[in-house]
């Protein structure tokens, strides 16, 4: 992975006054172009063979311009180009799952966030160990799928959309179900209700939720829609189903906007406030945004069974302001805030601290 | 159908610069009057017996006067105060219903949009035929009940508001529940997560998300929420209610605010493109907002179901802007587009474009 | 339960160009606190041991200054202070709940509402009375459990968050679940799809929505989100979920946002009217905001299970506006409202109208 000296020299040619930001013309870069055009930076959209059409249709949130790739494996071309052009990366679920891991990781350009976060939460061993040394509360893993008890998840690894999960109830389900070449985890099926909290960590804001350096924001929630587990109650119970041959999918085709009850707050942000805690003394620290994805029991518990070190899909609901972010700055959407926080270290001579 | 010189005559005589717009007080007419407002129009409400109460209670959606009528059978005999007053009407799927097809075919007072698309639209057949001819990928059909081989949807004509359909799993189920008086179709039932995508298609804008003549807009998105199909699972399985003889039902209550994952924008603004481009075609061209009732499955794959050929209530959501709306203008409604696209009109001398 | 004429004497000596509101910090308060900044006035967090941390996160909806409570039953205790700063309370379902209706009722700070609704309110054979004689269709109540004859809710008396409920399909799943040491109802099981529908009545406002005295508002809805029971389809029925000893429960863990058709609006607000004129009546009025619980039947019936006198938690959807209020006015959020009508209570001499 390309070091944090690396990417300093390259700053060093930088002007800061003149900053871009870049990214991959899919998952959540309308609302990340359209963040930083409200901040008044540069935008430059990196897609395949030719500029995304869509965008004539969102004047607002169209990037100032394109650099067209073959292949997402081009990328590392056109470092030099960035580079030229004062770019600073945002990453997000796409462009890391496109490019790959190793090469996103040797990317010679300046990139938002911390890259070290990678190796941690790409690998669910290691997630779970950031996590649960946190202190947080994830489902159970069972090792064994002869321990399978009560109903269980079945995860591949690697961020895949939500493909390839499965339910298991018994041992049974799970060998007829398993693909035998492929890492799996199994963990504990929590029954209760789906939260995906959008979180926000700046280590160079001064005010605001304090943690032991720089602050804490949570700027807004959804449910992500899982097809087809989602609808398919409409037809029958998954039970009833699998005679058919229908079995239930978790593929992610978009999201609805929710809260929290209030009293969780506390609950939500100690969550958000222990995983960068423990981040910080594990890899030098998340930086900018990240999704915890949980679980509401009728406890009211809240159970983690997976993280997001970067900006997710779904706070593209909130492109003008969320339930919460509305608290924060009439309007604010996450992609604004990244290009708030690139603005924030340029004008402090800190963008070392949040760039990698 | 009145023909599109007769409007022209109609409209020479208006006064271009004294515009108002009409609807009938149901479905979206909040949001249409509330738009008209924003952009300056003014507003006319045709209402029954006496004005609805509740638009004291919304004075910036509630409109400048009222025309009463005791019927909506006696829209025809508002004609006259209706261009007497300029006024252009904004059909929505409860004008028609309520009115007709045939009598709102016939209303001698410009209207917004495409008259022509009402034939094909309201029979299901003629709406299979230009969706698949534009490359739809629609629900099989099953022209034969004895062919059911999977669950299908059967539906009968005409708009109802999702009342009357009904699942089948096979032809003993079909044949229990059918009522041998109505036309109905058979749909193969779509396992997947349901999106009413909103476009808007105007023949005079010329930048923006080009067509082969004027510009696509998608404004939001929403779920139906359906009684009592959205909730009857927290009872139980559709098998096991049967026996107690609660049978799903599909009636729309409202809607629900979601968003699709970035990376379906590309296939949603080419079923936006492909429809509009046949329609183009086949009758002259629809005008203005339209609905794709679609299913996305776990293959990312999109079917479309219906089309609505004017504004839904879907987009009541969003009288202020929507996650996708902002893109192109802050705070930005379906309604409020309607009336942008009107003095649009007028200012370029192409009211007769727009209207019908 | 403190008189309002102990309450009068108490607003003798504010000086109403320097009022606060004070609440309870949790449930709805950070959309009163945000909402009464808008306006202008100062506000006050109750809070236990210390300030919640979370509103570091949140610098709008962050109250001026907070008092500190060892316990919600300390809250007495703190009544001069409150009344030193001219506080007025705001109370929400949690305030309530955390000091006790008793406590309640006798603290003597200006409050804003009627606190003679918590009777009526609290006890669900009284709470059906009023409702019902307001001409207000509710689920049927089995008053012998040996005449349940199919779905019924059975809620233990008080609220508890959705804690407790249980449905019962028969006679002999009542029995096997019932707690006889509490007090219950049996409702039948209304089938179709929940509506909170938030309502605000004022005795003050002369425009919009009249009723016999003063004028009703339609703010917003939301969707409860109740776990497990909104998720625990995924898993399997209910029945079958049963035999794994997973049984639904309906704990509230947040909203979700949603509209309901315009063409419900009309018996919407009639339900809303005959509420608070039968409230009137038995006691003096509701004041400020309401919410009516419901189900949407398939026959478009709207059935009311219950109701909430006071701020409901789901307007924390809305702090920025909603699609309802933002036809009253831009950016309306129910805790703004709240401080508006204070201001305007003050301005007419009208506080007692609206205090109690």
């Amino acid at each position: 992975m390309i070091t944090k000296e690396q990417i300093s020299d390259i700053l060093q040619n930088y002007d800061i006054n003149n900053l871009a930001i870049a990214t991959v013309c899919s998952h959540s870069s309308l609302q990340i172009f359209h963040g930083a055009r409200k901040e008044g930076l540069r935008t430059i959209g990196i897609c395949l063979k030719s500029p995304p059409r869509f965008y004539d249709a969102f004047p607002k949130a169209k990037p100032d311009e394109f650099i067209v790739v073959d292949s997402y494996k081009d990328i590392p071309n056109i470092v030099d180009e960035l580079v030229a052009k004062n770019a600073i990366v945002i990453p997000h679920g796409s462009f890391v799952e496109y490019m790959g891991t190793d090469d996103f990781g040797e990317l010679a350009v300046p990139t938002f966030g911390n890259r070290a976060v990678l190796e941690w939460e790409s690998d669910r061993d290691m997630e779970r160990k950031w996590l649960e040394s946190a202190g947080i509360h994830m489902p159970n893993e069972i090792l064994d799928p002869k321990d399978i008890k009560g109903p269980v998840m079945v995860k591949y690894h690697g961020a895949k959309g939500g493909r390839g999960f499965f339910v298991a109830k018994n041992y049974e389900d799970f060998k007829e179900n398993i693909d035998p070449n492929e890492k799996y985890s199994i963990q504990e099926f929590i029954v209760g209700t789906r939260y995906y909290l959008h979180f926000f960590y700046s280590p160079i804001r001064t005010e605001g939720y304090q943690l032991s350096t720089g602050t804490l924001e949570m700027h807004s929630m959804d449910r992500r829609v899982e097809s087809n587990a989602d609808e398919i109650f409409r037809l029958g119970s998954p039970r009833e189903l699998e005679s058919a041959g229908i079995l239930p999918t978790y593929v992610v085709t978009g999201n609805v906007p929710l809260i929290a009850r209030e009293s969780l707050l506390p609950l939500i942000f100690s969550l958000g406030e222990r995983v960068v805690e423990e981040s910080l003394g594990i890899f030098g620290g998340m930086i900018g945004p990240f999704c915890l994805e949980t679980v509401v029991t009728d406890d009211l518990e809240i159970k983690v069974f997976e993280i997001s070190a970067r900006i997710v899909a779904g706070t593209n609901l909130y492109p003008s302001g969320s339930p919460y972010s509305d608290y924060i700055e009439e309007n604010l959407s996450t992609g604004q805030r990244i290009a708030q926080e690139i603005k924030l270290g340029a004008s402090l001579g800190q963008l070392d601290k949040i760039l990698s």
